[in-house]
């Protein structure tokens, strides 16, 4: 009987379950399932977790559940590690390795399956995307995505109204979103906006560098016609020295978080208004149960699924990859790409054409966010 | 004809325009309406809208937006701004004053009441509850309450799922809700709570000073337990040298905020342990329209309809309250107390039997928060 390793790695989503659940659904006829607890670190120490009739039923209860029931994190997978990996594969007799994640994942997937095709190991690598920053590429989109950007979109209109009230006290708010190279979390916050008076009256990406002058006219502009102003930018949004703002730094890799304050305080001194105050998004954009779109679940479910299919069809080197048909009716089909060319293409960002002409970019993202978003009249 | 003025103060909540609206639909065929923009210190500016039948009906249609229609804020009323209040209301021939608003509102409402009894001006004074803390006396809970309390209880599960996730990578969390001087928000994360490996593994209020120690080894005990260990605290909470952390000050007022961090830094000397995030829950405790409870928005809309209900029984210099009959089946009734009285009494903290037997407190909380969240499977 086959052998069939699973895990999941990078940040959690809040439908990241609902991709594993599904998958395991659908496969646990197909083979013998093992799950490595820990991602890709688990994987080269060796943190098998042998599927019990039990753990199948907990994976299969947390469909529901945000987190990630096999653990997640952020290893930079070095070549030495790698080596540790097939060894581990090897030992566990494993024939097919699973991985649920971002482009790390399926980076990380592709020279796995390089190194097991060196060593002479049959490896069938399978990959299923999930992302709350929406930047895996050869997919329309990938699961946590439309999620995370129903809670900004919903909470930047929500934000703003309760701003717009509190204009005699409180007249400039800075939000940041996540969104390490890529924008599409950011620029989502203006998805909900019918009228002039509601923020956000500014969005910055990671793709473009702010220009500080056309930042503070913008701003001052909005302060000079509605009284208030909404700013939205990504955490790896250009700044300053033009490098991302680090608050911390973990294993290595820079903990973003903190723009919003920076952009706060030359506000404030730029146009001498005092308080300004900046909030992160936070982790809610990654877990929130309320905020869950309910396509995004759907799709989260169906990559699960069309993995596990794919995989007994004997396909290997693949990344479950979401293609729209049609964005006026929203249909969209399953299909795999190869996970050379998820890795070779890299980061997605987003196009040009998007970023001047957001009307665009909402139609495109309007049916991921999903639906029970009343409309707010004019403010006064 | 009446003349019936109007106005909301202090912060928003995501149901203070469901009170206003219902006020208003129950209030408009009793006398002529006016609203005042910008709380107290648009009446003492004389900022009064005239309502026409667009403005009852925009009013009317804002019932399910977050917000305050008539403009919040935090302005503290001088001894003298109270006779340029009531030389305003005498100019405008209001008969009643309306004041939606928490314990500053009530205040001011009582003070007002008695200056213009001092210049034997006849003036009827109403006061309809709303708080996101619940520091107001004299009610079992004041509408606004239970949605934020909504969102904190269910942000801290499942921020508590995706902590158990990352525990590999990031091990304590710090968050931080709102309360000035009261710990109800900040208690009501524990809600959901229903294994020993979910936070919140500690949980600090005004109504109690943290000592360090205990919460160190509370958190180092979660820590050697469970791998991580997530803390949630009031912005007001005392800390150190024993005062809340003020992180900027507007119109005098210290805004409230950073705590959460001070005491990151501080467990990581402490423990040892790098990159301890602190997060606010921030804005969306007041606004965000997907964690309104369903029976806070009725209880909301229930206070207004009493308002002007009791109003039109020509009552005065009261608060309309909640009255709780059944703790079990969850049935109130509304009623009026002496304004005055919410005055004397000032903010309600948490009882202490509460804070120390939290399972009361839960069951007090829960029909407030009202229902559909699910249970979730006990983690790994």
């Amino acid at each position: 009987m086959k052998r069939i390793a699973v895990l999941q790695a990078g940040g959690p989503t809040p439908v990241l379950n609902a991709s594993l659940a599904s998958f395991v659904e659908k496969a646990r006829s197909s083979g013998h399932l093992l799950f490595i607890q820990g991602g890709y670190q688990g994987l080269a120490d060796g943190h098998f977790i042998e599927a019990s009739d039990t753990f199948l039923a907990w994976i299969c209860n947390n469909a529901h559940v945000p987190g990630a029931c096999l653990g997640a994190g952020r290893f930079q997978l070095k070549e030495k590690t790698f080596n540790l990996c097939i060894q581990q594969l090897q030992q566990h007799r494993i024939d097919t390795l699973v991985g649920i994640g971002g482009n790390g994942t399926m980076a990380a997937l592709h020279k796995l399956s390089e190194h097991a095709r060196q060593m002479e190991m049959d490896l069938q690598i399978v990959g299923i995307p999930k992302t709350v920053d929406n930047d895996i590429s050869c997919t329309d989109h990938a699961p946590g995505f439309g999620s995370a950007a129903r809670y900004v979109a919903t909470s930047t209109r929500d934000m703003s109204r309760d701003l717009l009230a509190m204009k005699g006290f409180e007249k400039v708010r800075v939000l940041e979103t996540m969104g390490r190279h890529t924008g599409w979390l950011a620029a989502a916050s203006g998805l909900l906006r019918e009228y002039d008076e509601e923020g956000p009256h500014f969005i910055g990406i990671p793709e473009e560098v702010i220009d500080p002058e056309h930042l503070t006219e913008t701003v001052g502009d909005a302060l000079a016609k509605f009284g208030s102003a909404l700013i939205v930018v990504s955490e790896g949004v250009l700044w300053e020295r033009e490098r991302p703002v680090a608050r911390a730094q973990v294993n290595g890799r820079h903990i973003l978080g903190g723009v919003s304050q920076q952009i706060a305080h030359y506000l404030e001194k730029q146009l001498g208004v005092d308080g300004i105050r900046s909030e992160l998004f936070g982790m809610n954009q990654r877990s929130f149960s309320m905020a869950v779109s309910d396509i995004d679940r759907a799709e989260a479910r169906a990559v699960g699924e069309t993995a596990a299919r794919l995989m007994n069809d004997g396909e290997t080197d693949f990344m479950v990859s979401i293609r729209r048909q049609d964005s006026y009716t929203y249909s969209t089909t399953m299909e795999a790409v190869p996970i050379q060319e998820v890795f070779v293409q890299g980061e997605q960002t987003m196009p040009k054409q998007w970023i001047h002409h957001p009307e665009n970019y909402h139609h495109w993202l309007r049916p991921l966010v999903g639906e029970g978003m009343p409309s707010y009249p004019r403010p006064l």
